[in-house]
This record gives structure tokens, C-alpha cells and sequence, in this order.
């Protein structure tokens, strides 16, 4: 029977134990919302004043160069390209997800011509489908967004599909594709695959070059821990990068950007997909933030993560059985990313009851309480506090307070 | 005949001189690039330190409600407001000028359909030009970049056009437009008007609103001294919010983001132009800097720009004629931006023998030398320190040294 002891004796012989200094987490509080965003790594506060005061105030302009400001983007991408199977020159850090998942999806759609439809699931993160939606308006031609559940998605790929756009791990439920299965099934139907790993990198085994992946796109201020809003990343194959053309063709994507050429010329390679000047003081700390990946062992944090989120669950249905929770998130870890969802009809209220005892998670409507276990910081004997929170807060109706109910504008 | 002590009592009486105050400059230079890279604000050390312990640290994920992340956007974009002649409500803060050129422009042509020209200048800034051009290419129906020279844009303005985009003060020779004038042309012919505030936003007067201008966008990072690649900013007119509708729809436009709807719903307003999460460090450092602004008189910052630039112009033709300089900026203040070019063969070389002597401006392909004059913190007598630094260079031929025609990545 695990209790708290059992779960501090966990914490003793974790491998990963150590990584937890790596960042600066409030002493008060149990952070399970890092999977929305990452807490503050411990270097950063001087690392970023650093960038502030001597690169920027001391060095001003002759900073581009001398403090290589201008490699930037590609060299934060090849830092998160080991986390993601991709090779050196295959990402850069740049932009939103967003507007990087429009980038990638209007070049899919031109190596595709006369294919019409954009694949992706009706559970796929809003802002994919709103970007999906917001390309085909702007063609104005005979485009489409077709949305198939996650078990029909095969069926759903016809030689009228040109991209096959997912998020590799569910915001919601944790949910997790095959990657090399569905990628493997695009390629058959003649389309193109491209992963939104917002909930993958630096949480779950990803190895886009194994699944041979077209594109993708990522966050990184979720498990990578870059600040809030730190830029995105993007993927495109090597094999694709030649022929990859995308519309948002700003000047730092130009071959050379500082001839100040009338017409836009391509850089080679992954360069081509940025677009306008970063905002360095977030893509610095986003920098600063993946030096500490650096000797991670990515199969520790696996098991790791699977231990902790099997570990939530058993806690959570042993002490919170008939309070009105049901699990949202697989069961079989296999299928799971490295968060654990629950349904209560007052999710909401429950959250913030939650919050005001210090256990962060967060709440997506309309009624899913979600819990990130990020394996870097996460301790064994934060999911026993969280669990036991969780159940007190059940078992006395605490959550049953106006006060909890007042809905922020942020969930 | 102007002299340094002259100069020096310039200073003394200058109304604006203790704005310099607001800013940290390094001691042994002389900052002539604040039109590329504004200088580090006194406060923003603190404030962003602040920003990254507090808010990010011990806040955490609470921060987009407490701290007021979730609205930075829109509060950034009403600081900026005041300095562009718009309203509350009609400035955004957001992703950089390229995207946000891309939106309003996508946008544009929605609004005119069956007209098929875009019409710009040769001289343009590049990106400008090229995110014209991608968007042209990927909309692949009939549409047309069209260049005209800024004495024949009127001339150009043809029932075809839809919208008319233009950079208000050209980047390299800081001539600047009459906003009224071709904003009313473009009227005239039925087309939108957009201006790009690049080199303008807090460096000489803008009247979006006197003008009646439809759009813009402007950068946060120059005159407005946000850091390296702050945020871009975007303007929308009030009239025009309800109809119009960009493409790069992302979370953050919608109406209700954490309602997290299957289908995109625009926000009202000015919201509706966001796409995705906004790099917040980066955002909250322009927002500390903008602040500088708030008791500024903008006549005051007019006059002395006016009186710097001429005092340049007068000190170069006098103390370095002969020397193979031309004044590539207007000569009549009233036609010309905050800064002066000069053409000189070997622009490269004498631009970096100036840098190394501490007086920092910047080069202009082919072969400008770029001097950029922000009232807020140059003095009169770093204009004469400047000149008097160019003078010596070039009377001795300093720049004629292997050292100084070696090409760095960012010129």
C-alpha cells in the first residue's frame, strides 16, 4: 500500500532527483501546471540580466553580431532537436505555434497541388483548428478542414488529403497518436504529416526521424521551460527543405537578409522559415532554459513520467472513489503523455480549491481538472500531496464556495 | 559659426535634456543606431527582473490573471497610441512587423474584392516587399505587386488597386511621406491605406487618426526602445474593426479563447488581430519602456529631431566637403525623419572606423551611412562629436584598413 514514505524513498532513488535545483519553484506550492507553463530555471534570473544589461546596454546594436543575436533562432532549434529526433538544421525557435503551424501548413499545401483537404481530429487544439480555418478562408478555393475522430483517422485519408495536421499528445486527456503509425498511414495516402508537439517535447519520447515526419511545430514554454510566450519552434524535414516554400516571407528568412534585396530569395535550409526579427530577451531565456537538458536521460524522464502519472491516478481513485471524478486520461501509459486528466461536473470550482491549497493544476472546459507531471522537478511525494489535496477538498465539499466558482479570465 | 562649446549650451537649455536620464548609456559611445536598436531604459533592469523572479517565478501560471500577462496586448497597444495619433482600442502589441504586415494586408485585399494590385515603392523597406510578395504567391490568383517611385504613386492609383502600403520614413534615406496627402490619394481611388510606422513611431509626429489612415503597423524595438525584437505593433482603425477579418486567426484572437470552441469566432475590437501567445518577457520589457513616454511633449521631440538632424547636415557639408560624402536624406527638415544618410564608396569601412572610435551609426547597402538622432537621449554635442569623429576619419583616411572592410553578418 503506497503512502507518503513509501513515495519520499521513490524521490531518494530517483535518477532524476537532482534536476529539480535546476530550477527556482516556490516553496508553498506543488506545480503541476507546468505543462502549461514551465517554472523559472534557476540560472535564468542571471543569465537574463546578463543578456539585458551587458548585451543589450553595454553592447547595444553590435550585439547581433558579437553576442550572436542573430544565430539565435537556429541555434536554440538545434538545442530542442535532440528532444524531438530531429537533426541539427532541421528546427528553428521562432514565432507563436500558431503562426508557425501557418507557415507549415500553406507550404504543405503547395508540395501537394490539386490535393484539397486539411486532416486533423475535432479534439485537436483550438488554436490548430482556428489556424486550419483561418488558411482555407484566406485560399478562398476549394479547400476543406476535415476533422476525424482519432479511430477513423485512416479511413478519413483519401488521395484528396494534402496534409495530415495533429497534436501528437491531447491538451485535454493526454491522449497520445502513434506517431510512426499515423505518419506511416499519411505517406501511403500520399500526404504529408505534420505534429504539433506543444505537449511532447521534453515530456514524452519523440523521435520524428524514426516515424519520418514532414513537419512539425512546438511550444516552448511548456515542458521546455522557456517563460511566458517564449517563442515556438519548427521542424521541416531535411529531405523536404529544398522544395518547402512558406508565405510568411519576412526579411530574416531571405538568403541575405542584409543586402537589402528588392525580392525574396529563400535561405537555404530550415532558415527559410522565419520570418521577422526575434524578441530576443524571450528567445534567450528559452536558450538558457534548454541548457538544462543537456545531459537529461530522455528514457529516465519516460519512466519516470509514466511512474508519476500511474502513481496520480492509483492514489487519486483508492482515495477519491465516489466523489464524482472519472478518469479522462488513458488508462494504458502507452497511450499517455506525461499529464493525467479528471472529470467532476464542478471541475472548475474544484480547481481553485485546488489552487488556494497550492496545488496547481488547471481546468479546461467544460469539465476537466488536468495535472501536468513534468519528471525534471516533479517529486514522488508531490503526487501523494496533490492526491491527498484532491481528496480532502472532495470529501469536505470544500470546493463548494462562491468564492471558487468566480471564473478569471484565464482558466 | 557652431562650435562645441555652442553645442554644449544647446544641451543646457534643451527642454527634453533630462530624458537622457531615463536611459542607460554606455560612457564611450557616442549612440547614433537607436534608430535599429533603441538603448537600454534605467528602469528596465528591475522591472523585468520583477517580471521574471515575481510574476514568472513565484506566480507562476496565476501570473495571466494576477500579473495582467492575459492583457498585455491590448495595454502595450494603448501606450503606443498616443505617440501614433490613434485611439484607445486601436493599437495592439503583437508578433513582429512582418506578421503582423501579412495580417493586415490579407486582410486588405478581403476588404476590396476584384481588386488585384498592392501598391508599394521600389524603396521600401525589403520585408515590406517580400511579405507582399509571399502573400501575392500564395494566394495564387491575380493579384500584383505594384512599385511605383514615390512621385508616381498617385500616377499609379488605378481602380485595381485595393490597398496601398507604404513606409512612412524610408529607412535608408529617412525621407519621409506626407501621410495625409497619399492617404487621401489612395482614398481618391477607392483603395485602403496602410503605412508601416517603422522609422516613425516615436520619432516624429504621426496622425493616423488626422490623416484618416486605415491601417498600419510599426516597431517596437527602434525609436520606442523595447529591446532587441520587441513586439511589432498593429493599427487598426476604429471604423474599419467590425468588417475586418486577417487570416493568421489564432487562440488569442478568438472571442473567447478559454472557452476553447471548436470553430474560430473573432474577438471584438482590435483583438481579433492576435494569433497566438505573446513572448511576455520580451513584451513587458517595451511596456517598461514606453513608459519613458508618458509626459513627453511630442512638439518638443519634433523641434529638437528637426534641430539635430540639421545641425548634423550642416557640420558633415562643412567640416568633411570634399571628402566624398553626399547627403542622401532630404535637405528640407520638414520632407526628412530623424536621421541623415550620407553616400560614401566605402560606406562599410568608414562606418565601422567610426564604430571603433565609439560613435556608433550604421551601413546601408550599397554604400549609406545611416545616423539615427532619438530626441529623447542624444545631445547636441554628441552631434558635433559625431561629425568631428567623421571629419578625422576621413581627412586621415582611418578607414582605409583591411580590419574595417571585413563584412559582419549584421551590417
Amino acid at each position: 500500500m503506497t503512502d507518503r514514505e513509501t513515495c519520499i524513498a521513490q524521490d531518494r532513488t530517483d535518477p532524476l532527483a537532482g534536476l529539480r535545483d535546476a530550477f527556482r519553484l516556490p516553496g508553498d506550492v506543488t506545480y503541476l501546471d507546468g505543462n502549461s507553463l514551465g517554472p523559472l530555471p534557476a540560472d535564468l534570473p542571471e543569465r537574463l540580466a546578463d543578456v539585458v544589461q551587458r548585451q543589450w546596454g553595454d553592447g547595444l546594436i553590435r550585439s547581433w553580431n558579437d553576442a550572436g543575436w542573430i544565430d539565435a533562432p537556429r541555434r536554440v532549434g538545434d538545442k530542442i532537436a535532440p528532444l524531438i529526433g530531429a537533426g541539427p538544421g532541421e528546427v528553428a525557435a521562432a514565432d507563436s505555434t500558431s503562426v508557425n503551424l501557418f507557415k507549415l501548413l500553406a507550404g504543405a499545401l503547395r508540395l501537394r497541388p490539386g490535393r484539397r483537404v486539411i486532416l486533423s481530429e475535432p479534439e485537436n487544439f483550438p488554436t490548430d483548428l482556428y489556424i486550419m480555418q483561418g488558411l482555407i478562408e484566406l485560399l478562398d478555393r476549394d479547400f476543406e478542414l476535415r476533422r476525424a475522430e482519432p479511430d477513423r483517422l485512416a479511413d478519413a485519408m483519401d488521395d484528396d488529403v494534402a496534409v495530415v495536421a495533429l497534436t501528437h499528445v491531447n491538451y485535454k486527456t493526454g491522449r497520445m497518436h502513434d506517431m510512426a503509425a499515423v505518419t506511416a498511414a499519411a505517406h501511403d495516402a500520399g500526404a504529408l504529416m505534420l505534429w504539433d508537439l506543444a505537449h511532447s517535447a521534453g515530456a514524452v519520447p519523440v523521435d520524428l526521424a524514426a516515424a519520418q515526419a514532414d513537419l512539425a511545430v512546438g511550444c516552448g514554454y511548456k515542458y521546455l521551460n522557456g517563460g511566458p510566450g517564449a517563442p515556438a519552434f519548427l521542424y521541416v524535414s531535411r529531405a523536404l527543405q529544398d522544395e518547402f516554400h512558406q508565405p510568411l516571407s519576412g526579411w530574416l528568412g531571405h538568403i541575405s537578409p542584409f543586402a537589402f534585396e528588392s525580392d525574396y530569395r529563400p535561405a537555404d535550409g530550415i532558415g527559410r522559415n522565419l520570418c521577422g526579427t526575434p524578441p530576443i530577451l524571450s528567445m534567450l531565456a528559452l536558450d538558457c532554459a534548454l541548457d538544462i537538458w543537456r545531459d537529461v536521460d530522455l528514457a529516465a524522464v519516460r519512466n519516470k513520467s509514466v511512474a508519476l502519472t500511474d502513481l496520480f491516478i492509483e492514489l487519486v481513485e483508492r482515495d477519491c472513489a465516489g466523489m464524482g471524478l472519472e478518469l479522462a486520461s488513458p488508462r494504458d501509459a502507452a497511450m499517455r503523455g506525461s499529464q493525467v486528466s479528471f472529470r467532476h461536473s464542478d471541475g472548475y470550482a474544484v480547481m481553485q480549491a485546488l489552487i488556494a491549497q497550492g496545488v496547481i493544476g488547471d481546468f479546461r472546459a467544460p469539465n476537466l481538472l488536468r495535472f501536468g507531471f513534468a519528471p525534471l522537478y516533479i517529486r514522488y511525494v508531490d503526487v501523494w500531496d496533490a492526491a491527498a489535496a484532491l481528496s480532502d477538498i472532495l470529501r469536505n465539499r470544500a470546493w463548494d464556495d462562491p468564492a471558487y466558482k468566480q471564473r478569471a479570465a484565464v482558466t
